[in-house]
């Protein structure tokens, strides 16, 4: 790939309007009775009208084979390298409820769980704990004094909440005390560099006194923290494209990935025909559009062929209205796939197709994984959809003489 | 991309010939009114028929989405990294008037400029002055007289001009003069690290003296200066490839950039038949060809999709005539692509085949954007056309073993 300085040399602003439509874990697999992926089986004649004036093709999020996690599949997508830019989960928790996090944060993504007697876990999501006892649980743990230390607990959702200590000199090179199974105690944080042995000491004394508050609180009686991380430093989608991008997604942590790149986050409801409103309202303000949709991929993970049949079904109907809005450049694509055949997210290519007036459009009547990775993109990084996007939209000057 | 050294290190002498026959702007785009591209319109049997005999694809000559200049695409084409080897837009103009450039040599692209009683520029290209006017002109400045170097001024065309500084020690770290718009005087050149101080004394110095000389020299009563750039250090593609590459190309900015490779650049006359004689009379002299044809570019530039179609059928017609030379391997492909749709460089993938013996051909009849991306080379970064080359004319050893 072409350097970011690169990248931000050509690129100018100019009024054309760019569309990403992103339809979360879009790409699926073949249902093993009907040997059809969610996509053949569906019927979408907007989407398969959509690809028939489009170049086509399948991308690949991180690598083949690689099955991504939607911070860096986001990112690659955002035409970051998903790889140099690596986005930790602590900081995913935060930017998903909106925790303003500052230059002197270290993050982690806290699990509420059960241990016996013993401190042995038994379920890491404490029977997948109502959010509203979440609640009332990090507000016990936030009487919980460090000495040198700011500590912030908050409610993610369920058994999930977000940890974060604030501090002079504080390290994330400390590891996880989630072992990630069950039948074992929690882990002690250890840290992986000479200067992380002082935070180290900190989370355990965090941990320490938290098993105390916990205590009979079953079956939330004990913490587990992953994904030690600080707010990474990224130039934003406005500083290396020039673009003044608006997010459209009901989402936090899509919000908060947006927000991450420069994104301005706008206001939307819970369903696609919501975010549509969002979209048109904006449509003025805005010269990029990130536009998420979540339901395909909840119904990939949840493993329901059907249900995310009718995602697919619903959306299709929303492509005209997108099309009336005449985005110079309009990109439908995912940011992974979620196969409803493996109930999560996989490392299939990610099914892509791009219209503008300057496309040179493929012969591809079809908008599956099957006929879009036979369109003239072939299969390609996803990291390229945003140089293709700029190009078509005519936002980038010549390179050299 | 495989290391240039490693190249070096596998490429061997051998007597095969490799013909790179280089259609300056090829690809195309749908016209409007017919929903074909210039090669879709075009009757050119001859060219289909090489595509059939072909592997074919479409190359990205820096990256998707990027338009190229001429310089860096050609980089490209000849096994360059187009992003490592940057040649700044000073040397390209030396280049495009045969100007030769020596080692302790700072070339700026200059243009005739228009400013107003204020110093403010009013138009930044002198009206688009006459070619004439611009040599007397250069020969006014030609009088000033710097202390400690050296100045060459030369005429290119038009408004353009080359501005060459001769000394020891001097400094390609300056901006341009060239604010890029009017409404703005000229800016100073300023040094981009500290060596570069004196240089950009030098550069201003010598633009208040042409201040004096261009003074009621009206419209062309400024110069502007941009693109500071020494030579290159680029290996040469007989060190790379072990090849004794001649060029045949009528237009100096070709010739220039082919010298620059290591070529030997063989005289011509303008049209592509003369070009062809040229050929044909060097034929036994070299073991790799570039032969460069212009026209399609022009007309793609112009604007003029019917003039691209008759330059293409034009071109077809002299298929047969470089195929009875019979070499080893023939690439047919362009440097970028011009669609006459955008009237200018484009960056659309570029139609691409190579014939040798050891081809495994594609099932691909005709030489069209559309056509040849289904080849089996699919889209590829325009810097692997030289391995493929050099591949099928056996010129590279196993590696490893």
């Amino acid at each position: 790939m072409i350097p970011l300085a690169l990248i931000q040399d050509l690129s100018e602003k100019t009024s054309s309007k760019i569309l990403f439509f992103v339809l979360d874990g879009l790409g699926g697999m073949p249902h093993p009775d009907v040997g059809k992926s969610e996509l053949e089986v569906a019927r979408i004649p907007n989407l398969d009208r959509f690809a028939a004036l489009s170049i086509c093709g399948v991308t690949d999020p991180i690598a083949p084979g690689i099955t991504p996690g939607s911070g860096p599949s986001h990112l690659a997508l955002f035409g970051y390298d998903p790889i140099r830019f690596d986005i930790g989960r602590g900081v995913l928790s935060a930017l998903g409820i909106d925790f303003p996090i500052g230059p002197n944060d270290i993050c982690f993504r806290a699990n509420f769980a059960t241990v016996d007697a013993d401190g042995v876990i038994t379920d890491r999501r404490a029977g997948r704990l109502a959010t509203e006892l979440n609640r009332e649980l990090c507000a016990l743990l936030r009487h919980i004094h460090l000495p040198e230390v700011e500590v912030f607990v908050e409610t993610e959702s369920g058994h999930r909440a977000l940890v974060v200590f604030r501090g002079e000199g504080l390290s994330d090179f400390v590891t996880d005390t989630d072992p990630q199974r069950t039948g074992v105690p929690p882990l002690p944080a250890e840290p992986t560099n000479e200067d992380a042995a002082p935070m180290a000491q900190i989370v355990n004394s965090f941990l320490a006194e938290a098993a105390m508050v916990l205590q009979g609180q079953e079956p939330a009686n004990a913490l587990l923290l992953r994904g030690a991380a600080g707010m990474p430093n990224i130039p934003t989608m406005p500083q290396i494209f020039s673009l003044s991008p608006g997010a459209i997604a009901a989402y936090p942590m899509y919000r908060g990935l947006a927000k991450l790149v420069g994104m301005e986050v706008l206001e939307t409801g819970a369903t696609v025909w919501d975010e549509f409103e969002t979209l048109q309202e904006h449509w003025d303000a805005h010269d990029f559009f990130y536009f998420h949709v979540k339901a395909t991929d909840s119904a990939g993970e949840d493993g329901d062929f059907n249900q995310k049949v009718q995602v697919l079904e619903d959306v299709d109907s929303l492509i005209p209205a997108l099309q009336r809005l005449q985005p110079d450049v309009f990109v439908i694509t995912g940011d992974h796939s979620s196969p409803a055949a493996l109930s999560g997210h996989s490392w299939h290519p990610v099914p892509f197709a791009l219209f503008s007036k300057t496309c040179i459009s493929d012969d591809i009547s079809e908008f599956t994984e099957r006929a879009l990775v036979r369109g003239s993109l072939g299969r390609f990084p996803a990291q390229e959809a945003m140089l293709l996007a700029m190009g078509h939209a005519q936002k980038l000057a010549k390179y050299g003489a």
